[in-house]
């Protein structure tokens, strides 16, 4: 995945600068884990407005960046549509088993809670 | 673990009342994941002081207090001494494999920083 028009790329840590401690503070809101489990769930890239996510379109905004912000989801502008794909291949590597640990606690605990999930 | 002189017991949730992105939360913190690694490593109760945080008392004594209202840790009073213990028990129950791949990634991550751990 490349960030092609240069002038339109965002920002992203590199795979050795992503942190552990950054990662889970972008997945402890439940809204971020919320996108991180659509996103493993669909396995493709998705824009931001195919969330269907209870926030305002700017608080929707934030929580994207922050998740690209601590190395989790990686943002790309294709044309006009801003896409956004998860970072399984450097979350796996740098921690392999976290983020399916994460994803099916995440999944246990919308079972346990009854959530739509 | 039972809570004994009731007007020194510290408020904990239930099992059923920890939430995944409390727990996230509260390891999100470098200080606090150092503290869960570090009573995951020595298998026992520990003071507060027996933890040589780079930290000045009153906000180690807040990391301590997050870690447990998230269900992270458990806090009893023996005698005069605040003593610290993972809610292993609980948190394996809820999310399992979950603290096991956390700690994992947490020494992964030492080890390639070079830090001591």
């Amino acid at each position: 995945m490349t960030e092609t028009a240069a002038g339109r790329a965002l920002p992203h840590p590199e795979r050795e600068d992503i942190r552990l401690e950054g990662v889970l503070h972008a997945v402890s809101d439940p809204m971020r884990l919320r996108i991180v489990r659509e996103l493993a769930t669909k396995e493709a890239e998705l824009t931001c407005s195919q969330f269907d996510l209870p926030v305002t379109k700017s608080t929707s905004t934030h929580h994207f960046r922050v998740l690209r912000e601590n190395g989790v989801i990686r943002q790309v502008y294709r044309g006009t549509a801003k896409m956004n794909a998860l970072r399984r291949d450097d979350l796996d590597g740098l921690f392999p088993g976290l983020l399916a640990s994460l994803l099916a606690a995440a999944d246990r605990q919308s079972v346990r809670l009854g959530d739509d999930g």
